[in-house]
């Protein structure tokens, strides 16, 4: 049985998890970061993260719905914002479509999901589903990832922009405001859960929401590097990289 | 626009998505049947295919509360009674588990899912979902991997016993009555389909419904070859044979 721990040290165990399992630490990112990756292996990247992107405002919907608190739902909804813009052509989603085109991806194939990896698939629909049918708690700590997105998308623009000459600052335009509002809506959620995490079951319930969300991430990549690291494991009927 | 295939036809479609995507193509399985792989690498095996074994009766039960048909329940309520048994210590699942503990797990862990890989969990709780939310004809289809599965079991059992000292017959017992189980769920599920896909538009929901599945089986072993084949790629938190 655990403690109650105190704010400072809930939020302390929260970085321990990121510490262990955050992204930032998987192999695929260092060789994405550090110009390892083949064009390839950049376009199978930016084309499964689509799928992970696309589905970020249905999470966040499904969250909404099943807020009861206006003042919740209000800072939730400018991740809606965030993400799909006021207007077409907008938002974090056209971004990041632009940053497909911009690697040489078709547009039409990319919103299509055509030749995304069913793993991927998989894990993004796990995660949408957490945040629907997880206790509130669980599904706004889901959010906590978060709290360590900042200093990777430093890494990752700065280590895009030395190492690719298909890769341009325009086309990475997607990360300029995510450091911004990730520090905004990492507030909210740490705020929440701080106050309504009232149990050890319920904190240990949060830091288990935040690790399955680190899962998440981890097995998108680890799926990426099966597929696209090591030859000829590319499962049948994904996106296969022209030579 | 397709044409509307016979029935002959449709199967014969439905086989080919075998012949391109069923999992016995996959090179983990070429590597556990020939005796390549270390007994850790079984014991990751059987226990992430526990994960999998444990929620069948569950999407069947799923299948089963869709079905208006009592003809179509009585049929499919076999599955429950083949994986659960009639009483303690019967069943598939019970049998498996004690493949399992044959290989030196505990079954502890192996029932609590200790160790299991992120990616097993979303790829099972993606077979389970889609079987609960999509079109009665789909999830009926979805089960139609067992047209392949005589084969692979038998392959599987020969392989094992000829190359692993650590197997023996009993704890293969799994595997004695599902050739002849498979081959009688196929036949309903088979004619399930072939009746009610009336369509050309649900004709190919039904292909679409066997790749999604063969695509679950296929992420399942990708995972499994990810994490223990090449070393090093054990995702945080997942088990880790003993030396």
């Amino acid at each position: 049985m655990s403690a109650l721990l105190s704010p400072e040290e809930l939020e302390r165990r929260l970085r321990e998890v990121g510490e262990a399992r955050y992204h930032d630490k998987h192999p695929f990112h260092a060789r994405l970061h550090s110009g390892q990756c083949s064009k390839g292996e950049v376009q199978a990247w930016a084309l499964n993260r689509f799928t992970y992107q696309a589905h970020i405002p249905v999470k966040d919907a499904y969250l909404i719905a099943r807020a009861n608190d206006p003042a919740l739902r209000r800072a939730w909804r400018q991740r809606l914002v965030d993400h799909d813009g006021d207007h077409d052509g907008e938002g974090g989603i056209e971004r990041w479509l632009r940053l497909c085109e911009s690697l040489g991806l078709a547009r039409a194939d990319v919103q299509a999901h055509r030749g995304v990896l069913p793993a991927t698939r998989f894990a993004v629909e796990a995660y949408v589903n957490f945040v629907r049918e997880r206790p509130l708690l669980e599904a706004v700590a889901s959010s906590l990832t978060e709290l360590f997105s900042p200093k990777i998308i430093r890494n990752r623009v700065e280590g895009m922009l030395a190492h690719y000459d298909f890769v341009s600052p325009e086309s990475l335009s997607y990360f300029t405001a995510r450091p911004e509002q990730a520090r905004r809506d990492v507030e909210t959620a740490l705020g929440y859960v701080t106050v309504h995490a009232r149990t050890p079951a319920e904190q240990q319930a949060v830091i288990a929401a935040l690790e399955f969300k680190c899962d998440v991430l981890w097995a998108m990549l680890d799926a990426l590097h099966h597929a696209y690291v090591a030859p000829g494991h590319v499962p049948p009927g994904a996106f296969v990289p022209v030579p």
